[in-house]
């Protein structure tokens, strides 16, 4: 169980998110609430979109809280979009090229779940990873393969249902060896244009959770004197596993088997079916 | 807060104790019992003594849980005396120097605990560490000045005088600064012949827990059927931060403000006093 | 070009050959001689076999001469048959599992050299590893791919034929791809009981070296004075990629196109001709 | 014997120095063409003035060409006014604590050389340093207590005397130790709004090389199809360790015994002469 947030709007810096809230990521990676697992102490990273055309990713293996240079980099970079990433390993090694976000090209990903009896899909998985791309993957994570599958289905062309086709093929493969609820997740995504985030778990399970910041300007309405939100502009938006405060009429859940695009103009919500690849 | 354990028996294999019991040392990291601190995260080491006229000592700042080479060199290495730590910082860097077990010459040495005020009272007591000895001192660390005031005192003639000698000397020192209560400490200590253990805290405060196993022998005859208590010679015995199991019979509370030395034939239990060094 | 060390004979300590002759491999780590690549800093590793039934492996990213923990592990551990090997990386990150020696079972595994055109046959030579032993497969070396063909072909069974086969379908492979030269290769491997070492290139080219020493009681003779040799047990014999001393009359050429087995009683000497795998 | 580069001039990205020239850092780290070290593979640092009024400060104990947080960074990351570094180790631990540059406030600091006798002076030159400050040492190194000894002496308020005064003490330090030629070094050092560059070595002795670059409009007329050259502000300036490129007429040797300011306006060039602290 790993834990990210995304976020959208005006350029902040990333420690405002990252380190200085009442929940930060950084909080919530030595002592889970929302969760079973104690911790996400098992590497980190941070992925954001500046002056260049690439977006910047910094990854490293410690603690996120132990990482010194993710300090200084979080104080120091400004971004008007980024996601971050804390880790619990289910299992493949720590080391940085499993460490959250992946990238490509523009794009980078986070997620925050496990393909269920993964050892026994992956060589399947993998061999459907378009052979073009397949030098590209580093790690050993489901996570990334997910992340290539879904470049495979069409990722950069139509995001949402290339996530759709990767979710319906692992669901597939799952079904062919005897694994009945294959999924679960959340996952963050982002072209540099709009932050997609997607909720879902096979069979109906519960998901993880997964949550929204409900608009600036609403918010701060609630809040008049606080001075964080008063920074935001009225486009800003945070996704997160889990809430970064507990101060009420901030957070809305993001509901099961759903999708959000946030983007300059209305933000929209989709329902999420998984489908096979065609 | 740190946990530790030491070891002094027929050679065993680290991983019997570091890895294989009900509450190894490695699953006391992820989750604490008896202390309110969350886990042991912040670097690890094991220092041990073999064939070779020094100890060896392997030290590393991922948490222990996450370090492959831990594992194997516990699967490797047998030893008839050992002593294991998982660090908890108190503030100062993540770095394998500030890690335990500290080693000079033939002893090596682990606590759990601090000096309050360090930061005001570090330059005075790193001034008073033998000149001979500065120069070895790698770390930052509270733990490591307070083994070698302890060196400076007398560790090598006298042990347990040294280690009163400096607790009280860092009792005076906080003093002189106007600290009340200086010290809270367990600490494991051992110049291959004998395993040093002391539990103290200044000012009657409650000192981190310490335990010690019982008599092999006794054990045995609680537990016939258990294959692993079968093998310990009745001489070993385990000094231990917390317990590393629940099995009633097997662990005894070290009072506070007493030192016990484990060794070939009786052991010894003494009072510790801090005193002021001569 | 990496560079590596393999020992059989009575056991030693690791610290003998690693780090105190003349050029031990330490020191070639820092400066070739024999080759054109500067060092070998991009990580180390190094396996052997003891008393428990499974090789032990201690592997790590930092350059050999800065990591403290292998200079107390080889300073400690004594072993009869062992593999050290440093790392210069062709391109695959540097990272705890593109370290070298790799391990199946009772096996170990390290390599110096490439495949040539590597991120295009990576695909193709990944697919015909044994399913059964694809999910074993942490990291993104040529190398540890290599080792997986092997294991594939028959190691266990037949340990040159296997090798042999693992040569014939990477250069197959390459040879359906445009690529002529597949291969360049020292191995040096070993199930605790041989040690075998083999050196080859594809097409004649010229193969990176490989050195054996020769008969402990004939290099005795020679070096009457020299304490170390008169340690050494008649059978010791230590394969090598470069000499670790400039003594003439110790170090022998292992001629390209050939394997050695290292064994209780004779050693042998075989050529090594790739073969496609049936 | 260290490398290191600093920048004064219209923003950059750091990757235009450190990575993308001719004879960039990373290269230099590498392979010494003016020295007799091998290369610089213990660890690594820059330091960069940015939008928020503390300078970023990112280090780490890989060699600087293994590290790819790194590449990220300074692809991202635009500077008026940096300093970056490339560490080999003359004996002090290779730890994120001993990389340059160094911080306090709004300075940072790097050093190429070390103090003659290092291990014989270091308790008194530790324990000069002023006792507020003491604290905020966190490694081991000469170079680090070099800084917190100017800092003693008044860096804020007058760079270059302080600097001057650092040497006179530990000059007039070692020779009450019986070393002759206590120092040898060269310097960066940066306030934000100046860069501050010191060529020194004690007793008369070839001091480690330094360099500067010409003026921007000068080098243009020199190179007019030059495109690097044709972004770079009139006022900007490099100072190097060694040449980042062959291109004559680009770089200029820096005196030994000289410091430089490079600064809005015109630059100076000052003798340098060590003095005792009043």
């Amino acid at each position: 169980m790993c834990r990210w947030l995304g976020y959208f709007g005006d350029p902040i810096r990333l420690d405002e998110l990252v380190y200085n809230t009442e929940h930060s990521l950084l909080e919530q990676s030595r002592a889970a609430r929302l969760t079973t697992h104690l911790m996400n102490a098992d590497g980190f990273g941070v992925g954001w979109y500046g002056t260049s055309g690439t977006p910047g990713v910094y990854r490293n293996v410690l603690p996120a809280w132990n990482d010194r240079n993710l300090r200084e980099l979080c104080a120091q970079i400004q971004s008007p979009l980024f996601l971050a990433h804390v880790r619990a390993s289910t299992g493949t090694p720590v080391q940085q090229t499993n460490c959250h976000p992946f990238r490509h090209g523009s794009w980078i990903f986070v997620h925050n779940g496990f393909i269920e009896g993964y050892e026994l899909l992956r060589r399947e998985l993998v061999l459907a990873i378009d052979p073009e791309l397949f030098a590209q993957v580093e790690g050993t994570t489901d996570s990334e393969v997910m992340f290539f599958l879904a470049l495979t289905f069409g990722l950069a062309d139509e995001p949402l249902t290339a996530l759709e086709r990767m979710a319906g093929f692992v669901e597939a493969t799952g079904a062919r060896h005897g694994v009945e609820h294959a999924l679960q997740m959340t996952i963050g995504a982002s072209d540099g244009e709009r932050l997609y985030a997607v909720r879902y778990a096979s069979g109906g399970v519960e998901a993880n959770s997964l949550f929204v910041s409900n608009d600036a300007s609403d918010v701060r309405q609630l809040y008049p004197e606080n001075e964080r939100l008063g920074h935001l502009s009225d486009e800003a938006r945070a996704v997160v596993s889990e809430p970064l405060s507990d101060l009420p009429g901030i957070w809305r859940e993001v509901p099961s088997s759903s999708a959000l695009i946030v983007q300059p103009g209305a933000d929209e919500e989709l329902p999420f079916s998984p489908r096979e690849p065609s």
